[in-house]
Formats: C-alpha cells, structure tokens, sequence
C-alpha cells in the first residue's frame, strides 16, 4: 500500500515537472503576460481544469520555476564556494554554473522576471534566494580582494557588473547561436576577470 | 489664432508628459503589472476618463516612456560616435549617459520591461530603436579592435558583458544609493574597458 502511494507521487511529480517545463517554455516564447492558462493546457492537451490539480494560478508556476532554478544554482554555488579553488578559479565556476542553468529551455524567460508580479509571501522567498546568491557571489570578490587579484577599488560596482553581464545572457541567448552556453559562460568569466583587473598580477 | 492653438498644444504636451512622468513613477515602485490606471489616476487627481484624452491605454504609456528614452540615447550616443575621440573615450561617454538616462525615476521602472508586452507594431519600434543603439555600440567596439586597444579574441562577447553591465543598472540602483548615477557610470566603464583588455595597452 505505502509503495503505491509513493508511486503515486512519483507520478504526480513527474507530470506536475513536465507541466512547468511546457509553461516556462510558453513564457519564453510569448512572454509571461501573454501566455495563458488554456495555452499552456492545450499544449499538453489536458483540460484547464486537470491543470489546477497540478498548479493554483500561472502565477504560481512562474514562482516555482523560479525557485527550482534559484535552488539549483544555489545549491551549486554552495558547492564550489565549499572548495579550496582560488576566487578566481571560484568565479569562472561560478559564472559557468550560472549562465549554464539560466539559460535552460524552460528557465531561460521565467528567471528575469521581476519579483513584482508575485504577492508579498512569494516575493519574500524568491528575494531571499536571489539575496543567498548574491551573498555568496560578492563573497568570492571579497576573497578575491583578499587574495591581492582582484582591485579593491570600486569592488562591489565590479562585482555589480559581472552580475550584470551574467544576468544579461539570459536577454540575447539563442539556442540556435554559434556558442554554447559553456562557451558563453567562458567567455563571460574571462571578460569579468579581465574587469576586476586580473591582470595586473600577470 | 494660431498662436492659441499652439500654446493649447504645448500645455497638452506638458500635462501628457506629467501624466506620462507620474505612470512611470508608480510602475518602478510597483511593478508594471500590478499598477492600475485607477491609481495612476488619482496620484494625478484626476479622473480615469480624463487620462484617456492624453493616453491610450497602460500599454500605450510604458510605450511611450520606452520610446522616449530610447530616442534620446540614441540621440546622445549619435552625437558621441560623431566625435573624434578614441574608442575608449566613447565607450567612457556611452556608457555615462545610458546610465544617466535609464535611472531616471521615470524611466527606471520601464527600461527592463520586455518588449512581449507589447502588440506587434509597437513591439517593432521598441526593437528597432534598441537595434540601433546595440549597433551604435558594437561599432565604437569594433572601432577599439581596429586601433588595438580592445582585444579582438570573442569582442562580441564581450561587448554582450559590457552592455549587460551596463543595463543591469536599473535593477540594482537606488537614488538613496551611496553613488551617484555618474560616478555608477564611470565605474561601470572602468570595469568594461579592463573586460576588454585595454590594460594590455598600459
């Protein structure tokens, strides 16, 4: 009896997965405000009202996928922050991680939204996880400083503009592009790099 | 006769632009979606039913504050591009004025809006005047990989950081910030400019 009911859940989790994958991929497409709830239902060719036992509102599913990637990219960061990598080491990885999980199909048009459109309690939670990794990105500048690579001078605005310029892939990213999402993220940490002025211990 | 028109015209325009003003205000504090016409409305102290003799619709005002702080970017980095200074001093001059413009209180809130939002005519004008600046900009790059001072190994990705640095911005600033959004800009382009290499030059 338990297994079946942990079977059960599998199943529903499955499906519930495979519904918010086909809507954040709706959300890229078309935008967030456009795209409907009978959309994303006859995508899936389910009825509106299957999908409310998936999901409580549109809203709701922009969240989730929100937070399923913040988690990710969270739980990564926390993963390489945890090595003994030198800062700079830290950031490259940290750079690849992120724009590798941003820009996937279904995370890609959901992930700059802003945390406007949600009500006060979800809100909270996507800041929060927004502000654990921010924290820990201007932690590895911090080392970084520390460390005598990365200038001291006007630190946390670099650091403002390596978030900046990862954040913004998500913005121009085309899966049909020449360049990877690993090429980009190289490319990306070598241009950051390069602007917290690593250079000058070359 | 035709003075009074004229003068009935430039009072028009004056209130459409407070009117315009005061929308953008609220959707920065807001958020786009959730601020109503209601709302915008009474900040005005006027009646709804009076807004639409100077506006179309909410879409119709993002629109018109998108439009009016695109055109007059370009407008500046025209006049930039004209000049004869290096490509590292454009870049500088670029970089200060899109800063200045897109923390403005009014335009803050509407700058990162997605085009989606959008029905398709507007959304082609949004895209072309964005177009021509993104085109503006990758031409002063290029400018600095032709006199060898900006490294020409991926310049185009780097330009993407540079203009992802710059644009993210809005998303961080704040008017009570410590910073100015001129010293924001200088320190902003003294980050690109070390992305792109130019220390190699030093």
């Amino acid at each position: 009896m338990e297994k079946e009911v942990s079977f059960q859940k599998v199943r529903y989790d499955e499906k519930r997965q495979r519904i918010l994958e086909s809507a954040g991929k709706l959300f890229a497409k078309k935008g967030y405000e456009k795209a409907s709830l009978e959309e994303i239902a006859a995508k899936l060719k389910l009825k509106k009202g299957t999908l409310y036992y998936y999901i409580k509102s549109k809203e709701d599913m922009l969240f989730q996928i929100q937070m399923q990637s913040l988690e990710k990219v969270n739980h990564l960061v926390d993963e390489i922050v945890k090595t003994d990598m030198s800062a700079s080491e830290k950031l490259v990885e940290v750079i690849k991680a992120t724009v590798k999980n941003s820009t996937r199909a279904y995370v890609i048009g959901c992930i700059n939204q802003q945390e406007f459109v949600f009500p006060e309690k979800m809100k909270k939670q996507i800041i929060a996880e927004r502000r654990r990794y921010h924290d820990a990105f201007l932690g590895i500048i911090q080392q970084g400083v520390k460390e005598g690579v990365f200038e001291e001078d006007n630190w946390k605005m670099r650091a403002f503009g390596a978030l900046g310029a990862m954040n913004w892939v998500t913005r121009w990213y085309s899966s049909r592009g020449e360049l990877s999402p690993e090429e980009i993220g190289s490319a990306m940490a070598d241009f950051v790099l390069k602007g917290f002025g690593k250079l000058y211990q070359k």
